[in-house]
């Protein structure tokens, strides 16, 4: 029943439907969805360029995501990517390998997950490719943006402070409530919040850079990010445990899992946050969890005991 | 084994070895791969997007195909796009979903087939995302290019000339000698040939664009692209089915499989040949196949029969 819609309208009626979702009118669009590439103007001289996948049975279960949290979160892990180095995210393709189990409604319903957020932060969804898949479903999205300046990986220095722009773990433990499907017995609103946090990640960019020396968003986890920066910077970190930002929710789902929530906090990844080193002594919006030193990596607890730490997270493959 | 050479390096070892193979030294790379985004200069006004998605069980098999071909095919098939709009490829993003039964070894070779052909055309892979898959291997790329004027399927007038730059159907046979295993039983070069043109084709730009009036690379079938032109241009064509340029070895393989070649030609689709409409009379390096009229779409046999024709070829979920 469900197969027989999208097949009797075809890849070509499906795109057709979908340029309907995606047209709007950005002046810097000189062609839109429909051609054999898109033709777009980029208004600066750095354009940004990345590129997430979201695949059936690794990142997402359709028992548990909408097919708009899918088509919201394809664009907000590329988001994400955007405004880590700083910039303005502006165009988006989609690629979409579709199994047989999947309706046309269930793909425009990406496309409008997609479309509403893309709205919010005035980005144009300009191609892509459908095609049929014989596995899983699986997203791959492109994002162009732009810059004045790209902030990379590379520039942090020995006493920068290390911030963090939201509460991290909140959507490690959200994805744990929906694999054991604890909801229930987690009481209150912190189920749909925390679960909210991980299927539809809502991030935001900095919007004072000019003191960010180096950033990256958290997707592999806490830990695993700082590492990627002191790799990049060829620095060293001190962070303390306890100015780590833990959400309510976090602190009260991990007590009732039984869990430690840093657990979650350092390890989690895909929050979507962003972690960056600053040459100010603080920031509005972000806390203050470290500083960036010559040589090492070390994390403080409370009670003022120092502990080397590692990249650890989620790793692909291993 | 397979699988434990890929468990032991890890999603960030991999990324490494791909950096190896990827990095290359164009001005334009102001941040190549291992950041959030890649950070590049556009030449020109107006930036072209492409992206185009290869499912392993829909648009290769494993066993018809090495890595390397594979790598090869992902960047053509947007290679052809770009240049189906009268642009110069510039970066290019892959996305990959590895099943478990991949090596680190056989994604190499995908990055080494994408590098042999990028270099060739001057392009720069720029990023990407390794993630594991559950299903088969996927392949999501990304090209980004420029051109000074977008060439669209829009522009095509009545009296404009149809032209065709190489021989349809050759990739069409070439998949049908694949998935029949009868490369022994065609005998000479023929199968090298033909199954090359499927596995490895070869997208050309065109030289002069001055008097092209629109343009589209044949991924779908002769007559499915030609009827795109139409429907995007809002007019009608003529074609002489005996000005389609049909290659020696279609002809003799067709014989062989005894089939008609046209149907290869008319309908096979993947060729990655540029279709478009010029006002020139005659164009080098391209037969002129026919006329763009006010409207209607017909087909003229070397007898001077008249038949309409309408989109045919392969469409994805019909």
């Amino acid at each position: 029943m469900k197969r027989s819609a999208l097949s009797k309208l075809g890849e070509f009626g499906l795109i057709k439907q979908i340029e309907n979702i995606c047209r709007k009118g950005s002046r810097d669009i000189l062609l839109h969805i429909g051609d054999d590439a898109a033709a777009v103007r980029t208004g600066s001289k750095t354009t940004l360029l990345c590129s997430d996948m979201l695949t059936e049975g690794v990142h997402f279960e359709l028992k548990t995501a909408t097919f708009r949290q899918l088509g919201h979160k394809i664009l907000a892990v590329n988001l994400s990517d955007i405004f880590a180095m700083g910039g303005r995210p502006k165009f988006f393709l989609l690629n979409i390998a579709i199994p047989a189990k999947c309706s046309a409604g269930n793909i425009k319903d990406i496309y409008r997950g997609i479309r509403a957020l893309a709205d919010r932060h005035g980005v144009s969804v300009v191609g892509g490719d459908t095609t049929s898949s014989k596995g899983g479903l699986v997203l791959s999205g492109t994002l162009v943006g732009d810059a004045d300046r790209a902030i990379s990986r590379k520039g942090a220095r020995p006493g920068d402070g290390i911030f963090i722009a939201g509460t991290p773990g909140d959507s490690a433990i959200g994805l744990e409530l929906l694999r054991q499907g604890k909801g229930n017995k987690v009481k209150g609103t912190w189920k749909k919040y925390l679960t909210r946090r991980h299927l539809m990640p809502e991030p935001m960019p900095l919007t004072r850079r000019k003191d960010v020396t180096s950033m990256i968003d958290i997707s592999d986890g806490l830990l695993a990010d700082l590492c990627h920066i002191c790799d990049e910077s060829g620095v060293g970190a001190v962070i303390h445990k306890d100015r780590i930002p833990l959400s309510g929710e976090l602190v009260n789902a991990s007590a009732a899992l039984k869990k430690d929530p840093y657990e979650y906090a350092l390890k989690g990844g895909e929050d979507f946050i962003l972690l960056f080193t600053s040459s100010a002594k603080s920031r509005k919006g972000a806390m203050r969890i470290g500083e960036i030193t010559k040589k090492g990596r070390y994390i403080i607890d409370a009670a003022g005991r120092k502990k080397m730490f590692r990249a650890e997270g989620y790793e692909h493959f291993k």
